[in-house]
């Protein structure tokens, strides 16, 4: 399954356990030996009360990841086609805790993303307060960004126009920038309309990708609180278009929801 | 399925024709949006006399090539584990001719490759008359090569270590140098032993492989023609090993043989 090319190998474990070791994730997950894929996705039995399912992410190389927007969409669209419910708003736990799903009749997927981390401590960037936005001093050059947390830091950069900005140079920079003790994705954001923005993002550990669903949460939280945009804005990215729904800034930040495609691609069996 | 890490999406078209088209190929060989692999391979009825299959091979982007020797025995392992066939040698047309594959107990599948052209306007090669090497005139420096074709261009430069050897710079030179008026293959062999070579290659248009099937043989033709190594030798390529065979060099050029590895991955339907 892809979502905005963000691409998955959705195992179903719910009849049976299926176990996973991280060599046969990668074995898996190697795009010319195996199937090929950025993560795997493993559907489960619910774990938490309240939640009809539960969902584990790991990376291609192995590790587990707490979270995954564009994997979320692509396990409520799973268990949709394969029969396995007919809820039209799931309820799933995953290893973040317990999140709502819900199916679009246009076949995409809403996501309750969570609230934004704004405080600098918790994003974690080192400032003396909290700001809209900070000046980042690097080598000869001053930047203004915003830092916001998604779970997962990210520093966004308004740009007149995302096409010609230097992604890969500035990006690199930033990431790992000694005031983001745990480095930093990096969104280059220009607001073409009040809501509509283009995205290029240079994630943490990979480089620039096709589509990062929180770093689209997090620009429009940053467009938001600069005043740029209204509470839903379409968010262009080189692999498609997200919608970003945020009624924030307010005192008690409510949560980011997030609306886009997950398709199947093929269906298939492997024996490992 | 994949032959040392050359993968391929193989298509059975024996029962109901399909219809591909550039656009299609695209879709279903995209790594994100698609299937993915390097090749899409399209088992038909057979169109040649005293053949039990056809097959055709397209390229990830969209166009049709005559062979592959990864390709050929992918389908070879592919109309055994459907059981379209029971044959342990099967003959099959292709864009490029008939063509014979030998399924091995092991698994592994030997190709007839063909027989070599060493003749500089077949190649082509610009050269006065046939020689076992050529020195090519590079920018500040000559080369020491030898000028081969499987049906594909090869030069190939004997190096005293593969590991180190400056592949990347020296590959892109020669690939477009003007005695190769179709471009070329560029190989660089490490002989272990008489019955042992390490080869990598960088593919015309494409870059370093993990495996290329046709340098495996032009690889030991050069070899065998250098007096360095026996008529059956291992290629350990980057991807995994190729057994090449080759009783010349002779006046009446002989086929060169290729056995190796072809592995089915998965398993799986589409609806594109």
């Amino acid at each position: 399954m892809q979502g905005l090319g963000n691409d998955f190998v959705v195992l179903d474990a719910t009849a049976e356990p299926i176990e996973l070791n991280a060599d046969l994730v990668r074995r898996l997950a190697d795009r010319r030996f195996g199937i090929g894929c950025d993560q795997i996705l493993i559907v489960e039995p619910p774990r938490l009360p309240g939640t009809c399912f539960h969902y584990r992410i790991f990376n291609a190389d192995g590790s587990e990841v707490e979270q995954c927007g564009n994997g979320a969409r692509c396990f409520a669209r799973f268990v949709r086609d394969q029969g396995l419910t007919d809820l039209d708003e799931i309820p799933v736990g995953t290893a973040a805790g317990p999140i709502r799903l819900a199916l679009q009749p246009d076949g995409g997927v809403r996501v309750d993303m969570g609230a934004p981390i704004l405080a600098p401590e918790r994003i974690p960037f080192l400032a003396e307060r909290i700001a809209t936005t900070y000046s980042l001093e690097l080598a000869g050059e001053s930047l203004e960004i915003g830092a916001v947390s998604m779970g997962n830091p990210h520093a966004v950069i308004q740009v007149a126009d995302v096409a010609t900005a230097p992604v890969a140079r500035l990006g690199a920079q930033v990431e790992v920038h000694h005031r983001f003790p745990q480095r930093v994705n990096v969104g280059f954001m220009q607001v073409l309309a009040p809501d509509r923005i283009r995205l290029r993002v240079f994630e943490r550990g990979v480089g620039e990708t096709l589509a990062c669903g929180t770093g689209a949460c997090a620009a429009v939280v940053q467009a938001r609180r600069l005043g740029l945009v209204e509470p839903r804005v379409r968010v262009e990215l080189p692999g498609g278009t997200l919608t970003i729904e945020w009624d924030g800034p307010a005192p008690m930040l409510p949560s980011v929801w997030m609306t886009g495609p997950a398709v199947h691609v093929f269906r298939g069996e492997i024996e490992p």
